[in-house]
C-alpha cells in the first residue's frame, strides 16, 4: 500500500543525505550548460567529488533552442569525439561539420553526467562566493524562487577546493569578484565570429583567480573574446580541459 | 574553416526537413512530461510516426523538482520494469518503493525517446485542435514566445491520426473541446490521495473523443480522479498503455 | 526655412479637419485587418463615406506574421481576383493555392484603401457602441494608450449609418451588445478546419443586429464556425460581400 | 479542396527558401523605418541583394503616429521628389511644406520596397553584429518574442557586405560596437531643432565603421545632431544617399 | 573557530529532524494568524502534536497593521483573559474595551506558541488537502516562492488527524473542498458589523467537514457572517474553542 | 524659525482632529467626481455633516480629460444654473450647449465644496459597507496604497446616517451589497445614448437600499441606463437631487 | 435635443482652437505643481501668453497628500499674503505657522490660475526642449499615455520665449540639457532641512540657461539645496519671483 | 456593546498619542532586524526615548528564513548570553555553536523590545535624513505603501539626537549621505567568510557621521567587510555595542 508519509520521507531523506554529503566538495560547478556538464562528467569519472548548482529547474543552458528555436546544433570535427564519448547521434552536414538534435544532446549529456556520479542541484542559485585568505573556497547558495520573489532569506554555504564558473556569457560568478575589486575587469563577449570564438573559448579556459576556473562562454566573456552562436564543439572541449587541469591539481 | 553561413544552413535545413516531415503524423503528443515521453517512446519503438510538441524549452514536466524541489522521485513496484527499460538507476527505500534522481529520470527518458525515433518540438505550443467531421485530426501549433508576448501571429497546422493530451492536470488540449461543447465536462483533479490516484491514472487513460487520448494527470483531470504528488509509476504505466492501444488501432 | 510652429500646425489642422469630417459617417469599420480594409476599399470605391478605427498603431491585423512568423500567406482560387484587384504579387504553390509575401499583402491593401478614400484612424479604440431606439448608430472612441494605461478619460462619439465589426475572433464590438443582452450569444470560433472555415466566413458575413455587420473571423465567432489559420481568401471575400450589401442599403 | 498540410507546406517552404537565400547578402538593413525602407528600395532597384530585419511585426517605425497620434506627416520641398517616386498623395500646407497621410506613407513605401525586390524579415531582431578582422560583415538575428520573453535561445548569423543601422535615435546596432570599444562614442540625438536636424541627418549619413552605415535618426544620434519631430524629408534623403554610396562600392 | 560547513549542517539537520517529525501530526493548522496561533498554543499545551503552515515569511496575519496601519488593536472584555494568559500589556480605552500594541500582540503570541511546543513552518503554502475515504486527513505543502514564481514543482504531503483552516476571510483551505463539490458553498464574509461578527466567529468555529475545522474569519466566511475590523477578541476565543474541541476528540 | 517638529505636529494634529470628528457623519459620500462633489456642496450648505472619501490623491473623477483628453466639457441648458452657482466660466457652442474648461470645472467645484464645509479624505478607499439590521449605516475605509499593494492591513469604520455611492459606472459601493445578495442586480451602464443617459441619470438618483443613495453614472449602472460621454449636466443635477432628498430626511 | 456629433464637435473645436493658439507662447511652464501654477497665475495676470503642460491628468503636484497623506499643508508667515491673494482659508497653528486644507489649496490655486487666463494642458508630457542657437526656445510635447505605453509616436513642438522647469525635485526639464552637456550638473536636492530649504528655493529661482527658468524644488535640485517637506511658502514665493522676473524681460 | 466608532477612536487616539510623542527622540533606529531590535532593547532599558521605523509590516529582517528557508538560526558562544537575556530556547549543535528556532528568535526579541519601552512603527519607511549644520538630526518618514505605489505624497519629519542605520547590507540610510557626497564611499559587503564577518561586524559598529551609527550588516557594508550567512551572534553584539555607546553619549 502506498503511504503519503513514506513517499515524503523517501524524498526528504535521500535528498538531505546528498545535500549534507555535498557541503564539502572537491569541485563546485555553477551552471549546468554544455561546458559545465562536460566538466562535471570528466571530473566525476576522474574520481572527484563534484556537484553542479543550476539556477533553473532544467539543465542544458543554451542547447535546447538550437538556433532561433530550430532545435538542431552544430559540432565541428575537433569535438566529434566528445559526441562519440556520450553516444550522441549526429549527421555530417558538410565535411567536418556535424548536426545533432538539440534535445538529444542536452539530455544525453545530463543523463551520462549524473550516472557518472556528479550530483546536480537544480533550482539552486549561487548568489555569492566564499573567499578566504585570498582564495575562492566555496559557493553561497539559495533557492532560485526565493531570489526571484525577493524574499529576505539567508543562503547556505558549500565549501569547495575549486569552483567552476560555467554560467555563460554573463560570467555571473566571476562578477562577484569584479564588484569587490578582486579581479580587474570582465569585458564581456565580443561580437560574433564563430571560428575565432571556438578557438579562444578553449584557450581562455583557465584559473582566473585562485580557486576559480572559467569555462565556455564565461571564459570568452572574461577575456573579451568573440561569441560563436549555436556551435558547441568549443564548449565541450573547454569543459574537458578544465576537468583535466583540476583533476591534476587535486591529485597533486 | 568554420563558416557562419554553413552553420546557419546546417541548422535551418535539418530542422525544416524534420518539420515538413512532421506535418502529417500518426500520433501528435502534446506535452513532454513523463506520460507523454513514455508514450512517444513505445509508439516510436512500435514503428509509428510520432512527434511531441512541448511548450517549454525543456522537457520533463514536473519531474525536475521532485517534491518541494528536493530533486528525488518515487516509483512503486508496479512500474519498476519501466525504470529498468530506460536503464535508470534507483534505490529501494522500503519494500516496493524506489527512489531515483529526478534529473537522471527526466533526461534519460528524453534521451532514449529521441533515440527511439520520436521527434520533440520544444518551445512550440499547441493552441488548438483540428476537428473535422467529428474527429480530432490534428493540432494547431505556434511558437510559445509568440503566445507569451501576445503578438498577433497565426499558427500552422499539423495533421495526425491520433492526438495525445499529456499536458498534466490542466488537460489543456481537452479544454479546447470543452469550451466548444464537444465534450461535457473536465472536472479537474481531485484532492490528494496517492494510492487511489496512481491506480486511476492508468484506468482513465483512454480515448475520450474520437482521435483524442488522455494520459497521466490529464486522464485524472478529465475523470475527476485524485492527484498523487511526486510518485511517477502511474504516469509511466499510463503512457505505455496509451501507446499500446494506439499502436493496435494504427495497425488495424 | 523650416518652422516648428508650421510643422505642428500643418499636422494638427489637417488631422482635425479629417476628424471633424468623420464625426458623421456612412460606415464606421472597427479593425484594420484583412476583411475590414477590403470592406473599406470597396465602400470607398462605391462612394460611401467610410472610416476605419484601428486600436493598434499599425494596420494589417494577423497578416504580418504569416504562419508562426514565417511571413507568407496563402490565398485560394476563389479569391485570386482580389489579389489581382490590389495588384499583389503571388506564386502558385499547387493548383489553386497561391502564396504571397505577408508584408506586401498588408501594406498594399492598406495603401490602396487609403488612396481609394477611406480614412484610417489608428491608435484609436472603439470602446462601446451608440445604440439608439434599437439600432446601432455609431461608435464610441478613445485613444488606445488611454485605455491601456487605465487613465480615467471620457471617450468621444462618432455617428454612423452602419458599423462593421471586423475585429477578428474576439468579435469585440459585438460583445458590447452581448453583455447588455441585446444579442443572445457569441459562441466564439470553432476548432481549426480550414476548408469549412473559409466557406462559412463568407456565409456568416451579415447584419447581426440593426446597423451592425460582422466580417471575417468576427463573423465566424458570432456563428460558432471553424477557424482557418493563415489563409486569407475568405477574409477578402467576406469584406467585399459586406461592402456590397451595405452599398445597396445606403443607396436604397 | 483546401488541405491543412498544403497550407502549412506552402508557407514553410516559400519562407525557408527566402531565408536560406538571404544568409549571404549584399546589404543587411536593420529597422524598417523610413530611412531603412527607402535605402532598401533604391538598393533593390540598383540590383543589390538586400534584406531588412525589423524587430516589430509591422514596418514603418515612427511614421504611423504622425505627431502626437494625429496621423499626418510633413515633408519639405527638398524631398518632394521621393514622395513622387513612391506615388504618395500629398497636399501643400504652405509654400514648400507638404502634408501626407501617415498610413499611406508607411504602407506605400513598404509595398513598393517589397515589390522592388527587397525582402523584409519582420519580428526578427538583430541582437549583435558579426565583426571579422576589423570589419562588420554580418548580423546576428533572433525572433523578437524570444528576446522579449528572455528565453535562452541562440541566434543565427547572416553574412553581409554592408550593414545599415537605421534603428532610429537609439542607434542600437552601432551600440554593439560602442560597448566593445570599437567606436568611441554615440552621444545620442541633440535637443529639437527641426531645420538643423533635417540638414544634418543627410550630412551624417555615412560609413561609421568599416562595413557599417548609419541613416536617419541613427546618423544624428551617432553624431550628436538635433532631433526634428514628425517631418520626414531628411529620413528619405538619408536612405537614398546611403543606398547610392553603397551601390557604388558594391560595383567597385 | 566558525566553520561554514558546521553552520550549514546545524541548520539543515535540525530543520530536517523537525520536518520529518512533522510528517504525521495530530493537528495541521493552516495560517499563523491570531486564531491559528491561539489554537496551536492551547493544542500544544494540551499535549497534541501540532504544526502551523504559514505561507508568508512572517507570522501574525492581520494583526501587524492595527487599523489603517495605526498599529494598535482592540480587545473586548470577554477575551481579556487571553491577553493575560499570554502576558500582553494593554490599556483600558473605555469600560470593557482594551487597546494593545499590535506588534507586541503578534510577536508575544507567536513566541509563546513556539515555546509551548508548536512548530511553525513559514514560507510554506498549503496548496491542497489530502482526502481519503471522505475524511480530510492531511495537507499538501510546497514552498511559497515556488508557487509565486509558477515553477512546475510537485508538493509533499503531511498526514494529520485534524486540519484547521485559519486562513482568514478567504477560507482558502475550505475552498479546496468547495471546488471539488465536497461542500456546498462558502458565501464569504458579510458586510461590517463588529458586534455581530465577534459573536458569530466563535459560534461558527466548528468541524465543517470530517477532519476539517474552521476558525476566525474563515469561520465567518464559511457561514456568511459579518466581518468586524481591528478587534481581536473573537479571533482569540475562536482559536481556543477549536483547540478545546479537538483535544477532546483526540483523547476520545 | 521653522521647526520640523512643529510642521509635523501641525499636520498630524489638525488632520486627526478632523478624522476623529468625521467618525460619525450625517452623510458619507464615496467618490469625489462631479455628482459626489455637487451633492457634498449642497449637503454642506444645507448644514449636514458630510465627508467625501476619494480613493485617488486628486478629486474630479472623469472631468479632467474632457473627451479623449481634449480637456473641454459640455453642459446643457438644464444645468447651466449649476455652472453659475459655482461661478464657472463657459461659452455657448450652439443654442443650449455650453463648453467649459475641464480643469476649471473640476477645481472650482472642489474648491467651493471644501469651502462650504465638506471634508474630503483623499487617498482613502471605501472597501466595504457597514450594514446593521438591514440598513447601511457606515463605510469601511482604508488607505488606497495599502489596498494597491495588497498588504494585509485591517480597515477602520466610519458611521453615517446615509451613504452616497457616486463612484461612477462601476457602482463599486453598491456592488458590496450585490455580492452579499442584499440587492438583486447591478446591470451596468447601457450603450452610449447621450440624451437618454442624461435624462435617466437624474431619474435614477434615489435610495436603492435603506441608507444608500446612488448618483451620476452609478445611478445609471444600477438601473441599466445608457452612458452619455463628456457631458456633465446630468451629473450635476443628480448630485443636487440626492442632496435635497437627504437633507429633507435628515430634517425629518 | 442633445446630439452626439454636436458634443464631439464642441469639444474638439474648442480644444483645437486653444491648442493652435498655444503653439507660440510667451512662457511655457512644465508642471502644474505649486510653484508652476503660482508662476502661471502672476504671468497671466501680467498679460503674458502662458500655458502649463502637466503630465498627469490632475494638477497640484505634491500638495494633495499633505504629510504622509494627512491632507493638511503648512505655510509660514512670509507667504501668508499669497494664501490671501488666492482666498484660501487657513488657521494659525502657532505664531507664524499656518495650516490649510491640502485639497482647498490645490484646487483653489488651479481654479484661479485658469480664470486668470493661463491654459493648462494636462495629460501632456514635455519630453524634450527646443534649443536653437544656444537658447531654449520651446518644448517638445506628447500625450502622457503614449509615453507610458512606449508606443513609437513622434511629438509636436511648441515655441516659447521662456520655459519654466517646475517639475519638482527631478528637475526633469533641466535634465534634458544635462544629458546633452549643455549645463554642467544637477546635483539633486539635499537632505531635509526645512528652514534652509525654504529660504534657498526662492534664492535659487533663476534663469539657469538662456531661456530656461527653474522654480520650487527644481531650483533646489539644480543647486543642490535642502528639501523641506510639506511646507509650501517657499514654493509660492519662488513661483511669484520667476513670474515677476520674466514679465520684466518680456516687457523689455 | 461594541461600537464601531469606539473601536476606531481607540486605535486612532492611542496611535496618534504615540506618534506625536515620537516626533522628538533620543534615538531613531531604522530597520527592525536583529541588530536594530537588540539596540532598541538595550537603549530602552537604559532609559532612552527610542523608536524603530521598519518599512515592512512585520519585524525580524532576515531572521525568519533561517538558511534557505530551513527556519533555524545559529549563534556562537560569544553571543549566547544575549539569547539568555531574551530567554530564547536553544540547543548545542557542537561545542560553542547553538541552534535556535528562527521564529522564536524573531518574535521573542521583538516582544521583549516593545515591552522594554521601545516603540516600533512598522510599514513606515525612512526615505531620507535630516542633516542640519553637518549633523544628522532626524529621519524623514512616509508610509511604505505610498512609496511602493509611487504616489506623490510628501513625508513627515522626526527629530532625533542619534540615528542608527540597521537596514542590513544595503545600508540604505547611509546611502542618503553617500549620494550627497557627505561620506565618501559605501563599498558594500564583501564575499562570504563567516568567521571574519562576525568579528568585523562588531568592530565596525560605530558613528560613521556625526549623529549616525551603523550596526550589523550595514556596518560591514560601510566598511567593505565580509558577509556571514545565517549566524546571528555578531548582529546581536553589534546592536548591544551601539546601544551602550549611545547611552554613554546621551548621558554625557
Amino acid at each position: 500500500m502506498l503511504e503519503h508519509v513514506a513517499i515524503s520521507r523517501a524524498i526528504i531523506e535521500s535528498y538531505m543525505k546528498e545535500l549534507l554529503n555535498s557541503l564539502r566538495l572537491d569541485v563546485a560547478i555553477v551552471g549546468a550548460g554544455p561546458s559545465g556538464m562536460v566538466a562535471a562528467y570528466y571530473l566525476a569519472k576522474g574520481g572527484a567529488k563534484v556537484a553542479i548548482f543550476e539556477k533553473k529547474l532544467s539543465i542544458g543552458g543554451g542547447i535546447w533552442g538550437g538556433g532561433m528555436g530550430f532545435n538542431k546544433v552544430v559540432v565541428q570535427e575537433e569535438a566529434r569525439e566528445i559526441l562519440d564519448e556520450f553516444g550522441i547521434t549526429y549527421e555530417e552536414f558538410e565535411p567536418g561539420l556535424y548536426v545533432a538534435d538539440a534535445i538529444e544532446v542536452a539530455t544525453t549529456i545530463a543523463s551520462k553526467t549524473v550516472k557518472a556520479g556528479a550530483k546536480i542541484f537544480n533550482m539552486v542559485e549561487v548568489e555569492d562566493l566564499v573567499v578566504k585568505e585570498g582564495r575562492v573556497s566555496g559557493v553561497v547558495v539559495n533557492w532560485t524562487p526565493v531570489r526571484m520573489t525577493g524574499l529576505h532569506v539567508d543562503p547556505l554555504t558549500v565549501e569547495a577546493k575549486f569552483v567552476i564558473d560555467s554560467t555563460g556569457h554573463g560570467a555571473q560568478i566571476t562578477q562577484h569578484l569584479l564588484r569587490r575589486g578582486l579581479i580587474e575587469k570582465v569585458p564581456g563577449e565580443g561580437p560574433m565570429w564563430a571560428e575565432m570564438g571556438e578557438r579562444l573559448t578553449v584557450e581562455h579556459t583557465k584559473e582566473v583567480f585562485p580557486g576559480l576556473y572559467v569555462t565556455g562562454m564565461a571564459a570568452n566573456a572574461v577575456a573579451g573574446a568573440p561569441r560563436m552562436g549555436p556551435i558547441f564543439g568549443g564548449m565541450f572541449l573547454s569543459g574537458r580541459k578544465a576537468a583535466m587541469e583540476i583533476l591534476q591539481k587535486l591529485r597533486a
